[in-house]
């Protein structure tokens, strides 16, 4: 993984000899935080941070707005793997509901930021970030959209609308943790309850709604 | 509301002799647009749109934080005015919803920014700013409420947790709509039908949950 350096590079003092792409991305990391959003950061910051000239920068990315797109999708697949595996550990309905909830209000807290680069930066900056925030969200739906089908199934509940419903819940999740990230920690708790109450009222929605349309059905079958 | 000159100063060659504060504001809403949020404007570019000198832009606001909260107001009081006044228009459950979205939609396309600003900017900024963007939110989540409990007694349905109800169904129309502000006027109609279904489902969600909590309560008396 670690680049080769080029031989006409000699290292200043005080700058690492070798440096890879993700010591950037770790740089740019430390460097953003609740008044500070990536589109805002400059190749020249990053690269003081990281101890590279800002020439070094174009070695491992094309522009900034690249290095933008990296954070993201870093940021949505560590996500990912998080709540995958609390789902995983979950076997019923209302369990996945809840243990998916507490492990993602538990992100928020972490100290590694990048929950809160996906929940912040969404409508800020290029197209290209716009899109690679868009992407990942979508990567969740689509999983979301899996299990949801899984568990109806499982408990012979109805669903409506499997795609929509996932939609629904992880865009609700997002702007609602998106507005509680500087809370103070001791609003954890009901932060979690109630973003498990809006799941559940979800889940019952769509439930009753698939009901309701399976009713319809029924009448115009008559 | 026009502010009396003061005598010292002499206006430069085409630069306004008399500005008000709703100059500025609007001279601040021509910059705003998809990759420039409120909080990234300076005061001399302001200064320069609306066409005075930047030292003139103290005498209507302190700093540049307090001329975004301005714009987040009068976004937010613009969006609720009009809101409002679809919703007294209609008269039933779901007509309420569809016209409320119908025209929250529209206002997607219009030219104003004003909604676009509202949705744009609630994650990043200053605290004053943050926070006034969540004033604006919970002002719409608090008359919402009071229409889904008025509805509720109307058509006799029940309504778990009215609060939060308004608050899952501002915040993921807000949320979705975010998302939407860039697409082509030609996917607005789909937008629409989508946010419909979503509403629908946490209405529908309430009501299933209220109902099970009254059956719950039935059995505890027994």
């Amino acid at each position: 993984m670690s680049p080769i350096p080029s031989p006409v590079q000699v290292p200043a003092p005080g700058r690492k000899p070798v440096i890879t792409r993700d010591d950037i991305v770790a740089a740019a990391l430390k460097l953003v935080g609740p008044q500070r959003s990536v589109s805002s950061l400059s190749l020249r910051e990053v690269a003081r941070e990281a101890g590279i000239a800002p020439n070094s920068f174009y070695r491992h990315f094309h522009d900034m707005d690249e290095l933008a797109v990296a954070l993201i999708e870093l940021a949505g697949r560590s996500l990912r793997d998080i709540i995958g595996s609390a789902r995983s550990r979950a076997r019923t309905d209302a369990s996945v509901v809840r243990s998916s909830i507490e492990v993602f209000v538990a992100q928020l807290r972490s100290d590694d930021r990048l929950l809160h680069i996906l929940l912040r930066e969404g409508n800020v900056g290029s197209d290209a970030f716009k899109q690679a925030v868009e992407r990942q969200l979508t990567f969740f739906e689509e999983e979301l959209t899996l299990d949801l089908v899984r568990l109806a199934r499982a408990e012979r509940t109805g669903l409506y609308e499997p795609a929509l419903t996932a939609r629904a819940i992880t865009r609700l999740v997002f702007a609602i943790a998106a507005t509680a990230m500087d809370q103070p920690a001791d609003q954890q708790a009901q932060l979690t309850e109630q973003l498990i109450q809006m799941v559940r009222m979800i889940v019952a929605g769509t439930q009753t709604l698939a009901a309701q349309s399976r009713e319809d059905a029924q009448v115009a079958v008559r």
